[in-house]
């Protein structure tokens, strides 16, 4: 469901909007918010909830792996979208899960009209890396309908 | 959030409430559904989304691991509990985050008067296997508040 509001998306937003990803600012287009739900002291699976503001989307990028990898998207408000390169984009709402695969180009981020987040799962395995890619373009980002 | 009405539930209930879990209702009180989030074929991982009926809770037991191990709860909609042995029960909203270590006997549910879903997920580790006990019993479960 697109929710513009930033008030209104708060109170949709159950996992929290957390601190503006400034880590990662230089990948993504807009403003974007990580809260992190897991402790690296506790437990060997890094979760968190990643929030885009309107517009906002990450570059084209790809999880390396030798074996493994990958990312898991759980998507628990507002609405956005995720492509992998060569392939339509898909839309994304509240309860929409996405299996990224190791190796896989692509990009995930909101909807031009709409506040989104999702949990990101980092999928363990061996030898994992981030490549980050050139951003997505303002002519291919609007016409997505 | 406390929510009694199936229907009302049904639609908090984002990530889906599945089928009937009958393969595991042994070690429950009550009815619960398990909805699966992820395919072992795409992704090494498992999720569920796990639903209880009010009143219904899993029997006390333990994630045994050599190395890692345990589950992550993320709470999606309704209102639950969850208790480790010899702690107080902790009160689950939609955003509570749960991180249950392995070799900690616990359990978790449904409030008496609200459905409950979360997210489980497996955190990968060695010699994983679960040990299941007595059921939590209706004193210790009626005395929560």
């Amino acid at each position: 469901m697109k929710i513009i509001d930033k008030t209104e998306f708060a109170k949709a937003n159950i996992f929290g909007i957390g601190e503006l990803n400034t880590a990662y600012a230089k990948y993504f287009i807009g403003n974007s918010f990580l809260k992190p739900l897991t402790d690296p002291a506790n437990t060997s699976l890094f979760l968190a909830n990643v929030t885009f503001e309107p517009g906002c989307r990450n570059n084209w990028h790809i999880h390396h792996a030798s074996k493994g990898g990958g990312q898991i998207l759980l998507c628990t408000a507002g609405s956005g979208w995720y492509q992998e390169l060569g392939k339509q984009a898909v839309s994304l709402q509240p309860g929409s899960v996405i299996v990224i695969p190791a190796e896989v180009k692509h990009w995930h981020g909101a909807k031009a009209d709409s506040w989104f987040s999702h949990i990101a799962i980092e999928v363990p395995g061996e030898n994992l890396h981030n490549e980050w890619c050139e951003p997505v373009s303002e002519q291919e980002y609007q016409q997505l309908k």
